[in-house]
């Protein structure tokens, strides 16, 4: 089982840099790119685009709702149609920067609120499946949402993911916060090897929680995300 | 030769609409959708490609400046790699609902004034030219521009356009209005045929202007749109 | 008592129009102008300020939520800070165009999807009011409502509306549609009269609904706009 | 005569930061004040104006073309109508908050490409002027130009910057980089006296060139721009 080690990047705009990602980029195997809904704009994701190529790193798209200054992070309610046209728009738009440097569209992967939004609430993970079924790459998300559910009912790939620089709460939600804090790398690696080998994490008051995933995802911003992902992904090697 | 009759179409906004789209989809060959940037959100992209294949209408992309206040019309001081980053975004976002729809991106054709620049200013026609190439499409525009000499120099079709909408100035040029005024057909259609048998045109003030096209551009929102349409078609089959 | 009449304005946008401004303003006594987030813009706001002041009417604030693209139709999850700061600015931007035009700032209605939020969520209610304060102005919106619960409590004037060109449910909720249909003004009067003298409404199943108003508000898009205001003005009038 | 110092403020967006506004903020005596068209959101503007407020910091507007992905650095053709709307808008949004902390408007400054055009064409200087003659404030902006030669006609205070941590060409011409490189604060103090005395700068090709200025500007994203704000600080208050 080839564990992913996938990472949001281009989420900067303009001027505005979010993230490390020429420091990160090179030690993650996949690539969630914005799509200048939440972030990013034309320049910033060609840019992306053609960092994760020069480092072998597949890229997939990384849709959102239209919220630019809440970075897609607030709930807008919007239909199924609207939603799949939303993610339609904006996964063509990376995809015409993948046409332009010879590189497949790997994955989709919705972006904060539209993440969360997806993981209960059946339409909008229709409206996402709609506008992503086009492609029928891989999707990424929670294990056992209704984004899962309604994905694997058209018979395509999901895959489950970790945050390994998040804390979960004792339900198994991830506690999303504004800045991400630094994280012990030994730990974290050892949080994945325990995750890999026995589908428990730890949860923020120190409770198992069963929790399934082959793609643990790493923040650009977490202050040490470099160190972070290193130990990771030598975990998971080993783990292999 | 087979003369083009194209037109902007899905230049709404939100609840905004603009033009009768459904009235004169019928009657031309190629519709320029707009693609989000001075006019179109992605349901209405989506709305007027279903239209335009319930019509066996070829579509292309209608990329334009980022100026949704200004319709476009705006000139914006960009560079190069500005343009052609903003292009792609925009072509690549259409191309996903044809994706869907599963038809073919027929043509590209600057909005506004993107268009203008590109007639006079070579680096923004590169910038254009660098999103196009990507797709290999036909690039509709005006004869003897920059716009022309740098796509044609990349060995690729350049379908020139005659607003017979519109009026031109003395030394050629279009005069852009910001509401288009109802035109006779009749004096349409015989205005088409002298364009296309002695490739001249008639001035506003009744001189004679040497004009190359192979496209007639009608605009949707001009007031007897459909019945200049179909005269200009008539003209154009009898005189084929 | 003094019955208002008044009418959402200005929710054009760029090149898009919406609703006969021009024909309705004579006949109301109140004009909502929209602010820039669900529609206007600088120059759409300074001109419809320039024909409420040309017929006296008295101009009020219709701040949203930051939402072109849908209108200000759809509700996002802001807090009461996002929104305190949200209104702010768009009361503020409309205030700079009544400075101008030497006019007080007369009012504030939210629009659409924020309107219906400020009914029954306290803290978008306080959030609105924390702006709103500022100023000191009415407020218009719903009876009965957390809206009016929150602003009466600041000890400041509510002023109640009623809908006349839209339809209520059994439970005295508005029935929002895309577009409003046309309405019999003789019946229209009737019903305003009613609703002033006995407080009573009645819904879309026939039924009768306890209503208290102090504003009729009318659409400048309801087909038949000017002939249903000038029968509720007139109506007004008469029972004064 | 009293020099100002002031700095651009308030120039982040949603997440993102620009410049250590709480850094430089007590250093200064001016801040400029972003109003959402190249920069800031509403939450921003509130909070630089609180931060303004508690270091006893006057706060001017710094509107902007509507530019928010290009930084307000690319020209936009507008008019005179257009500009003078768009800048009584940001102006207006930003008096909003000022209202509510009970701070008076101190100045108007335009942005980037904004402060550039009105430099040199009369029609745009003209539609600023428009806008900001309703608020009677001072204007900030550069000596000898069509935005000083038009404001002064009015008979209103215009304020002449000098920018300490950029290089002037031969012509003394500013010389806008993407990012700003440290300054010697030693050196950038003496610049600064010399100026104030004797009406010179040295350009970047080590010549003298005329300058008259009553304010110094500084950039809070210039790496050390406290230090350098601090010695030019303390520069003005002996020279005085």
């Amino acid at each position: 089982m080839a564990v992913l080690i996938d990472c949001d990047m281009g989420e900067g705009y303009g001027l505005y840099r979010c993230g490390d990602d020429e420091g990160i980029m090179p030690h993650v195997t996949h690539a969630n790119v914005a799509c200048g809904f939440h972030a990013a704009d034309p320049m910033i994701m060609r840019q992306t685009i053609a960092l994760a190529k020069a480092h072998g790193v597949a890229v997939g798209a990384h849709p959102s709702f239209p919220d630019l200054q809440g970075f897609g992070r607030r709930e807008m309610r919007m239909d199924r149609a609207e939603i799949a046209a939303c993610v339609l728009y904006q996964v063509g738009a990376l995809k015409a920067f993948l046409d332009e440097a010879g590189l497949p569209l790997s994955h989709i992967k919705p972006h904060g609120a539209l993440y969360g939004v997806a993981s209960r609430d059946e339409a909008i993970a229709e409206g996402i499946a709609d506008a992503a079924c086009v492609y029928g790459v891989k999707m990424l998300g929670l294990a056992g949402t209704e984004h899962e559910r309604v994905w694997r009912r058209r018979g395509l790939d999901f895959v489950a993911e970790y945050y390994v620089d998040l804390d979960y709460t004792d339900d198994g939600r991830i506690i999303i916060t504004r800045e991400h804090a630094a994280r012990d790398p030994d730990e974290a690696a050892r949080r994945v090897v325990r995750m890999l080998r026995e589908g428990l994490i730890t949860t923020i008051n120190g409770h198992d929680h069963t929790l399934r995933a082959e793609a643990v995802c790493v923040h650009s911003d977490t202050p040490n995300a470099v160190a972070l992902t290193t130990a990771v992904r030598r975990a998971i090697a080993d783990f292999a």
